[in-house]
């Protein structure tokens, strides 16, 4: 048995990397080949340079075709079992990361350097599970994958930040139900990580995170749950309706940067506050939850590694919409005061 | 008759303000007074500074109970007729601005400065009608509207900018289907002005505006339509699935800053884009449509007016979600490349 931050490698039929990370005491076997013909890669997505605001926008023409809502029987991230092949050839799996089939990010090619790569992270071979639901150590798998793909990631020639999230619910475009996450290593800073570079250094006194955090502490109104190594709160200008940070107390710049200990505590954190969502309304809640880390190279002292969850169900029947104001003008209007939204968070808690 | 640009000024019975411009030749008459009992106005909304990214956040708590998708005899921005009493007291009009009842911003309050105001701009008294189909006489009345509103509201004491949008459609969360606009004047300049400001002052040469006009007419291949006075292109970097900028050739900060030909013709190629849009698919288009104008205090000179057209439609079954990468990470991924989305909008011309 190998230790969850050693992966076994393989390949898949088209060349696209393969990683399987299995749980403490796994039982799953070593995989098998992948046995399909597939077509050659899809071309790679461009990078724009949007001089209006100067920030890069991704174009990703091919991903136009990308599977889209496929039937439970079709899903390509259950394990391929009874003679119908998935992305992932092992008839079981724990935790697997692959490169996606219609990536968002100029990929290596033949020759060139690597510009970036967009990976999916599989969280279970149960197509119905979720993340809040999932076994402490299976959380804690999972993030020594999320670790180990940033660390790898980041000495890539031409990653400058790698960005490790999950999207959940229709309600927000996700095109397959099976849970997964995601993860981009962008070719740039991302202009948000951007901006809190910005932020971080006109703050002239230490770690901004660190003093976000400790200000909430001592407010106190926004807390949602604190333990020993990790505080979740609802940030005093949220612009979501139910916005949460998960922020661990120790200044990290990344997943890579905890041990195996905290990180797994930390990520037991984002599943119960994942929980309260979903126990809010009563249903399950559309989410993105985001990993903000520092950036590879310059700044790397200056973020405060930091999860961002954000859900736009603003009622049992009504969502927030991003519009004119938040899409074009880039000013937001949140509908539901933050030290509302953390005592129904705390409330909602199991 | 009064011209355009001279409405005629009443109170509703809370006492916002509303405003009737009415069409040259127009045979609808003097409004009456508001006869409705209205409750007292909603609490201000609140603003607050995102340290993390240094950027101001809206709460507008009393928005949750804004009136939301009601039937269209309950249209409270219909005319009031037969006993019942809309938003508006006359029982015809042409166009017609008031303040929001359910505003975003923080609101004049008695002895107060005013820092902000939000504005609803009806355009027709027809429920069923849609920018795109008004006549030549209407869009000439709304573009004057908009630059009187603009020219008022810039100089109200704590205004920084003046956005005038329009969001249409269920799929990005309009909650009344009559055709209407709004006005925003900010107390701040909002963010994305912020960065195009940041863009313009380190372009070394001259207005950044009108030198990505210039090379989007040298280039060509995005180009939708282009007139004597304004050109509609889909920018090299574009964000959304079908994403248009019009234009004003000549160098001009704002709506008002142009003469009432120019406005009405720059007005009438927004509607003509708007129809392509619906054409694409054959079916009515969800979109925004937003005016960047320039700041009221510093950088005026700097900022050439926009107007951005976003859909989020990129097939007909299918939309585009703002995602984890784009709403978290800032980095935005469009699917359809502007070359592409230029020539579909070409050939979508009447």
């Amino acid at each position: 048995m190998q230790t969850p931050s050693q992966p076994r490698r393989a390949r898949l039929a088209d060349g696209r990397e393969i990683l399987y990370f299995d749980d403490a005491g796994s039982a799953v076997g070593p995989p098998p080949a992948d046995p399909r013909a597939l077509p050659d890669r899809e071309p790679p997505a461009e990078l724009r340079w949007d001089r209006l605001v100067e920030e890069w926008v991704i174009v990703a023409g091919h991903r136009q075709a990308r599977t889209y809502l496929p039937a439970a029987s079709e899903c390509p991230l259950c394990p391929s079992r009874d003679g119908r092949h998935s992305e992932i050839p092992a008839d079981d799996y724990d935790v697997v990361v692959f490169e996606n089939r219609f990536p968002s990010l100029p990929a290596a090619s033949p020759g060139a350097t690597p510009r970036g790569r967009c990976d999916v992270v599989v969280y279970s071979s149960d197509h119905d599970a979720s993340f809040s639901g999932l076994s402490e150590e299976r959380l804690r798998t999972i993030g020594a994958a999320w670790a180990q793909r940033t660390a790898e990631l980041s000495v890539e020639p031409g990653v400058a930040s790698v960005f490790v999230f999950e999207n959940r619910g229709v309600e927000i475009g996700v095109t397959l139900h099976h849970p997964h996450g995601q993860i981009y290593a962008y070719p740039f800073v991302p202009p948000r990580l951007e901006r809190m570079l910005n932020a971080a250094r006109a703050h002239a006194d230490g770690c901004l995170g660190c003093a976000l955090l400790a200000d909430e502490l001592a407010d106190g109104d926004r807390v949602v749950a604190a333990t020993d190594h990790a505080v979740a709160y609802v940030p005093e200008a949220a612009r979501w309706p139910f916005e949460l940070h998960v922020v661990p107390r120790r200044h990290v710049p990344d997943l890579a940067a905890l041990d195996d200990a905290e990180r797994g505590r930390l990520v037991s954190l984002e599943a119960d506050m994942l929980g309260r969502l979903d126990r809010l309304f009563g249903v399950p809640a559309p989410y993105m939850a985001g990993w903000l880390q520092a950036p590879v190279g310059d700044g790397r002292d200056l973020v405060h590694l930091r999860l961002q969850i954000a859900s736009p169900r603003r009622a049992a029947d009504k969502l927030k919409y991003l519009a004119g104001s938040e899409s074009l003008a880039g000013a937001w209007i949140n509908d539901i005061r933050p030290e509302e939204a953390a005592a129904r968070l705390r409330d909602a808690g199991s």
